[in-house]
């Protein structure tokens, strides 16, 4: 039976502090996790795939209170392509607003939440059907959300991605309107692996659920050097553009790779801006393990 | 060590509206699941055996409020039978009232809460001992669980079941005797497999602990058709024998098996009676694996 | 992907009446358990470790509060030592304090708590990071924690302990000093393997967080007999030594391996002492399988 079962993970832990935040303690940006999946191929093209994804803070050993927080879905796939039922990443966050941050979202540097989610974006809806093609270096998605799953009265959410790779390119774009009468982003973003760094720039707009319209950019690069790279980036975003008063983020650090699965990281993040409250810097001294 | 584990699981969803509800979202009435066992042959025919089970709701990750919903036991087994200590199904559930509805409890069609389980079934026991023997076709089983695990406060709680299976027939009793004053519940069922279809019966009664009579009965066919099979079934259920007043539901499905462990579905069911409330229809489509 | 990851865990449950008492149940003193654990050999004698171990109750199916609660951690390891970061035991309780009882903390006869944890002792530290060194026979360890995740106000905790093994001695001592202002203990224990037995001694002195001081001491034996070994102990606990009082406990049991992955077991304990409250008895028949 072990064979239709694939167990994987990740343990990440950062001794350091926050932005924000005065304690120097155990911290864990990158979402431990341990995952099941699995891909039955039942012949003739056709597979059945599932997976369920758990959230985990090590630090303490608390699971997360929405415990398969990462996603869980079953799914057919084919030639024709991927259809997947049940909670999972919205399709914007998966092609487009987490393929631009140098950090990937990862440690005190991480971009992510700056630049690329600004707006009505969300990461991810549950009770959802999700349809995915992937063509000639094509990647195509849409998905449709149940609208009292996911915190909304009026609509159902819906979301919409492309993106393209080719060699040293990726470029990706998103739009996604959420289940409240307000919500909507759009995101796009590129990346170009100029061989001595690949440089990224992203950008989002939308409007919350709450009616404030919101933007934001984020430029960044990945710098290899030894076994591991240097990654370095900028992030502006504005949670009401209506008012003055924005958040800046630069985000520096180098992650040496042990291993394929393993690696240690140093970080440093300096905030500013109008909205940027409490101490301004941040930084991390972490290992991360995948299995 | 991966060799004394065995893990398994279940996901389930469909699109659909359940009865009494007129919200078009995703479902999952199979039950989702997420388990760990294994059979340590400890030589001389002495055999120890565990299993825990998860279960989970796909939709939006949510893990069941009792993690651990499914069961989790212990148990030593041999020639001489089964024991097993932990929280299981009551065996009158496991061996007669699950056995009857030729939708097994799953989708919007499902009889078996309709017709199989009024009066004082429950469904598990926590804090029990069972024995189980299978002999010549037999399965016997009794249990005995403590009360103040049991939301009761006067008695132990007990069950006892039998089936008989041997070619095409199946037939199966069961009494049960919950921990408070009043609960009780005996159930009795029969299948035939007449080879164009399997049919079924079954009828229960019992008293909840609330000292409220009940009865009901159930009628099914499986009807074997390309790769999969027609599910058709009428159930009634009349919670309180001394006033007027019931509940009748029919269910019809067809399962297409994609392989031996994926399936999708689609069911309609309509309920009537004095005691059915709301919208009378439901219906699913949907995909089940199992792993 | 499978090779990267250990499952492994422990079903327990024994049937008994816990000292204290009335209720004839079902128990788990011992802690069942499941666990995922793995170690990457990443070449120049550096490997990456992580484990993460949930806790459960067998009886009644229900996830201990906080899910991994038996420990999670990642960390590196060389020749150099161990160095682990997360949620794990304090050293002082894993190299010396779980030692010495001849229960090993399982069973209503358990003896650990009463002679060993006196004072200021805890169990786990949660954002700890801690530092193990293994080499000829001695195992030394140290570790700190963050205070604002182990409840205290005022300082880091701090812990360390070494202990020698070799042939049939085992010799462990342990210090450690809460987050709080005044917890703090010390513990130390030692083991002979006489042939016909193994007998044990320790003894703990320390301070509660709230700056109440508590001692005890702990006596054992474990007699190897058949395919098992009776266990037979005492231990005192003084929970405060300025105040007239104390707890004294007694323990028998037999322990029978049905083979070296499961056991089955009878216990038997007696309490006294001016701190014993309600019925001074409890005992206990269970089986034990780990996977």
């Amino acid at each position: 039976a072990q064979s239709s079962v694939t167990i994987y993970g990740k343990l990440n832990i950062e001794a350091g502090k926050a932005v924000a935040t005065t304690d120097k303690t155990l911290l864990d940006v990158a979402g431990s996790r341990l995952g099941f999946k699995g891909v039955e191929d039942m012949g003739g093209g056709l597979k059945a795939t599932f997976g369920i994804e758990h959230r985990f803070s090590p630090q303490d050993g608390q699971a997360n209170a929405r415990f398969w927080n990462g996603y869980s879905t079953v799914g057919l796939m084919g030639d024709w392509g991927h259809i997947r039922m049940g909670r999972d990443y919205v399709v914007g966050f998966l092609m487009v607003q987490n393929q631009i941050d140098p950090f990937g979202g990862d440690t005190q540097a991480a971009l992510r939440g700056v630049g690329m989610l600004q707006g009505g974006a969300r990461v991810r809806y549950n009770s959802q059907i999700e349809y995915h093609l992937s063509t000639n270096g094509f990647n195509l998605a849409a998905q449709v959300a149940d609208s009292t799953n996911n915190g909304g009265n009026d609509n159902r959410a819906m979301a919409f991605a492309a993106n393209y790779a080719a060699g040293p390119l990726f470029v990706g774009l998103a739009y996604e309107n959420g289940s409240a009468a307000d919500d909507k982003q759009i995101s796009l973003g590129a990346r170009y692996n100029f061989g001595f760094a690949t440089l990224s720039a992203g950008y989002s707009k939308g409007t919350t659920a709450a009616n404030v319209d919101g933007k934001g950019y984020l430029l960044g690069a990945n710098i290899p050097f030894g076994a591991g790279d240097f990654k370095v980036g900028y992030a502006v975003g504005d949670a009401n553009t209506a008012v003055a008063g924005n958040y800046k983020k630069v985000g520096v650090g180098y992650h040496y790779n042990l291993s394929k699965r393993t690696k240690v990281f140093a970080d440093y993040a300096k905030v500013g801006g109008t909205d940027a409250i409490g101490p301004k810097t941040g930084y991390d001294f972490g290992i991360q393990h995948n299995f």
